[in-house]
């Protein structure tokens, strides 16, 4: 079984580079430049275009869309929403990073309506944000997951059990990410170990994450939870390379930052596949 | 009387780690990513929200509100007001960053309305900036101050006399940055000689420390002047650090900006506490 | 000939560390910062604003003009056409960088209607860029120059041809960058042949150097064509600098991007001099 994820490393490294997708992202201008630098870093070509006269156009000359709601307002949401029908239309897959859902009532409901709206291929959060999506209890603390929402080994169960009904609800692979992440289908689900605590002192980690989904989904529809399981271990483990590099120089955050896509530009697919720590469950 | 800001130092330190201050912030998309790195750095938590829907409801779960204009709208001048009036109500502290105040009326004018609008903790600016916002005689040379408004030793006592008046009318601490930084209340003030040339040469060294501000006042709101002190040195005191790492590896502008952000992230308060250097005036 | 473009290197070097001219920018959100940083990297003075109520203002005090269209929108696209206009009037060099022009109806039709209101110093982009502009008939591939739109040896002299003819009917100079660099006026050209394919591997390289291309000419106004092949050619050797480094410290494309400024803040005349590799054509 973990084959299945192993073999599609490989495939999709090398797809990826064969086919350059182009990946349009409505997205937040706080972390936009790491997004479309860590899209690069990883052989593909991103497209940031979030007007309402031209996201149609250009969702239609891209092999996928990345929702991300971090900055929103109305004029994007009107975009997104579009951009997503469009997309939907065409059978290119999307992604959506409800950064925040839970924060504001504006988020919440916007995310919500952006999932009433759209047919997501993978939705990317943290636990805080993806429960909020599905149950409209929790309170998120900002972009990080509030303290009695964190993913543990104790909660592990209890957490796949919720990602695996709302992937049935929505249609959706579902990937919640934290110190543990859980990448769910409706009847299958991944838990990766891999990542580090500095990912999470730096803006812009989960931002990218969605944002290379976009990329490998492009070239990976055919197999949405492994290709997404296998998107998840890479930023992970790309993380820990970058946290051992500034350990080694003395460094701090914002080296790591430069590092951790360094790493996703450099990474080989051999020592890809010696770090990932993934358990199916 | 030096003792209380070393003692500041410590305390601030120590609390913003066992705290993680939620930052919510309304700036401009030049810096912004830098500001939330940077706030990061130093273990606060940002939020970057500025759509009128949402900013009253982020800044009631935040603990204090950074209100920059750098790229100034109608629609976020809007959204900096009620978020604003909204941490007023709250008590939440909050910081101004009246970036190009001078540069054009628009400018001064929406930085004089927020002015009118909030009560601030801290107004933070160049010579050319505050004088624009204070006496509306100021040509402000973009984000830069103009040459005839560089703080000197020789203007030193006009200018602490300034601040000190401003601060009495707008009850708010005022600091002056630049190469010397003057901090000051209505009767009390401090110059802080800690920095170097290069800040100069990167956009957003201002904008990070009005950021950071935000991080270390929700914090230390019982001792404003000090903790503003302290964070302006602190500031001051990392781009030294970087100062001389890129002299030492024969690096450029952009290094610069890494190493100032990892020096955020990595300082030891013994160190800190070493390399201020501050006046009491 | 050549000799002409190395004074023009040595002169302008050293007017701008005199004359620190401010740059206006309309740009987009994603690039932005590396906009900002790479203006402060050669001396001159970055100012982002584009609300329609101060971009007159802004234009008034600064000494040229740089539009982008990377994120435009309505909003956006009015403010452009009032400081273009604006600027126009001030005899300020304007540069226009179509960002993805052909790539959307909406980018095409914003891009004309820019080019048909305001009279450009210099027009910048890559060949399905400028053919979208200029022939309407080129679909852009997002930012990259499509596959069958690459300049070669091959089509160098229709690509130039193309180029002198666009510049009669725009009175502008037109920069089309890519592997090979033509820089042409409406009868003379220069090809530069500096760079890397790392280059393409980042956001960001091409609004660099128009934001840059900013504060060269307006230093350089009286020799736009020679001003303008300098500066492509600095921002292709600071690749290869850059480039070179990455390879030495086994680094990716994010410290790409740091080295590329760094060179940009830190390059000698004379290593520039021995590096730039042009022809007259």
């Amino acid at each position: 079984m973990f084959e299945n994820i192993l073999n599609e490393i490989k495939l999709r490294n090398n797809e990826i580079k064969l086919r350059n997708p182009l990946v349009h992202c409505i997205t937040n201008y706080v972390t936009v430049n790491d997004c479309a630098n860590a899209i690069l870093a990883v052989n593909g070509s991103p497209i940031m275009a979030d007007d309402i006269n031209e996201v149609e156009d250009i969702t239609t000359i891209c092999n996928s869309l990345v929702i991300n709601i971090g900055t929103l307002n109305e004029r994007t949401i009107t975009s997104m929403i579009a951009a997503g029908k469009m997309a939907n239309n065409l059978n290119h897959p999307i992604i959506f990073d409800p950064v925040g859902a839970g924060a504001s009532k504006f988020r919440t409901e916007s995310a919500k309506k952006l999932l009433k709206n759209i047919s997501f291929s993978v939705i990317r959060g943290n636990i805080s944000e993806i429960k909020a999506l599905a149950i409209n209890t929790s309170t998120t603390q900002g972009v990080d997951a509030s303290i009695n929402d964190i993913v543990t080994k104790d909660n592990l169960d209890e957490v796949v059990k919720f990602a695996k009904k709302f992937s049935q609800e929505t249609n959706a692979i579902i990937a919640i990410t934290g110190a543990i992440d859980i990448i769910a289908s409706k009847d299958k689900a991944y838990a990766i170990y891999n990542g580090c605590s500095t990912m999470s002192k730096i803006t812009g980690t989960g931002c990218m994450l969605s944002a290379i989904l976009g990329a490998f989904i492009a070239v990976g529809q055919s197999s949405l939870l492994e290709t997404t399981a296998y998107t998840v271990a890479l930023m992970g483990y790309c993380g820990e390379l970058a946290s051992q590099k500034i350990r080694n120089r003395d460094e701090g955050t914002s080296s790591f930052r430069t590092y951790l896509i360094d790493a996703l530009s450099t990474i080989k697919y051999k020592d890809l596949k010696a770090g990932v720590k993934i358990d199916v469950l």
